[in-house]
């Protein structure tokens, strides 16, 4: 079989814990808002927040906002929040919402030894991930990762987006080479393990217990959505190269 | 004569240096670029950058975005800027500038000393300024000057801007006063001092040497545009409140 040359990285929830972070900073925002005097229990909150990122989108920019409109319709209970302090609660929130982002992003343990053995074993890296690319450049620079791979691709910087197997194609042909000598490492069947298998890539779906996680026993996956390997640690990683360069 | 009641004071470059934090600011966002590899003089940067700045207005949320598309275009001694580094750039640079301001902003040296002894004086305090309510709580919070205020009013959140006077009607309806009653202390002639004047407040012209101060002494306001005082440091605000007690 022919070895491993290049090793595709999905970002979030893959390098670190996107979703443990956005949760943290969640409820930061909504403590920041009951230390300035909101009258609320911070359990509700966190749940009337949730439910509006979960109705207007993760990216969605007024998520305090929202929050602040819909006390005031929502509950009796809620003491009516007056208009002075009302962008008051918001601009807090924010503020400790982004602390915190800017803060405690940091690395799985895994990833940088991973990186390492991988420039060691001269097996190219990327990272290919969607969002928005200002905030996706922002994780990576905090992350201090941008000069450890050697293609960094964000989607919407080429027009292609996941599950897109266009965009898997391109990233091959970036490299010249074929799919069966790379490896693509991601945490969603349809956006990452869909588009690696369409393209012959080894796709291994890693297990991180993020929000797209479904690592439930019952749940079989088939034809193209089935990954070649699943892992919990990129430590296992090796085992999948080593296998492949017999 | 009667006795001054209530004071208000305008938020940027009258309570901190507005001017001199985004100007700080922004080239630390040119200098994040520099120091990622973008080839272009310091100098030249900030001169398109404040192009970019006064076209597009202060609020304007893509400065960096649009430097990075003009220089493409600009100027054929600049190595053109590929995708993958675009976003890289602009990133670098948004978190920088806002590093910068969430760091070094500060009051002016005179202000507290100033409000404490208004409070000593039993004296109201207000804030009235324009700007977007998240953006100028923020700044209210980071200064640690909510608690200090008796009354902010952010002009936005009543729906009233400056210039227009019903807005300092509203306030000083608010603490149920006369405009003789009260002093309003800003750093504009057209959005500051007229309405002031137009509502019998005693007006206060503070220059601090912000964007707005017009401290040439060949130029002199007139009629409801003539400031009835002008100061450039708060302490001097004692005087007034003095000669209008007598």
């Amino acid at each position: 079989m022919c070895p491993i040359k290049l090793i595709g990285f999905d970002l979030d929830d893959c390098l670190f814990d996107s979703t443990g972070l956005s949760d943290r900073a969640r409820v930061k925002g909504i403590d920041a808002m009951i230390n300035l005097g909101l009258k609320i229990e911070r359990e509700e909150a966190v749940r009337i927040l949730y439910d509006i990122v979960q109705e207007y989108g993760s990216n969605f920019s007024e998520h305090y906002n929202f929050f602040i409109r819909r006390l005031n319709q929502l509950n009796d209970n809620i003491e009516f929040i007056r208009y002075n302090d009302r962008y008051k609660f918001i601009a807090a929130a924010v503020m400790a919402y982004h602390q915190e982002k800017v803060n405690s992003i940091r690395l799985y343990n895994d990833v940088e030894f991973c990186l390492q053995r991988l420039k060691e074993l001269a097996i190219k890296t990327s990272i290919i991930t969607d969002g928005l690319p200002i905030k996706q450049y922002e994780k990576i620079l905090r992350l201090k990762i941008d000069d450890l791979f050697d293609l960094i691709i964000i989607s919407d910087e080429i027009g292609m987006k996941k599950p897109n197997p266009e965009l898997f194609k391109y990233w091959l042909k970036n490299f010249n080479i074929r799919g069966e000598e790379a490896i693509y490492i991601g945490d969603r069947i349809d956006k990452d393990i869909l588009p690696a298998n369409l393209n012959n890539i080894h796709s291994v779906y890693l297990h991180r217990g993020g929000k797209y996680d479904r690592s439930d026993a019952n749940i079989k996956f088939e034809g193209n959505f089935k990954p070649d390997y699943e892992i919990t640690n990129l430590d296992e990683l090796f085992d999948i190269i080593n296998e492949n360069s017999e």
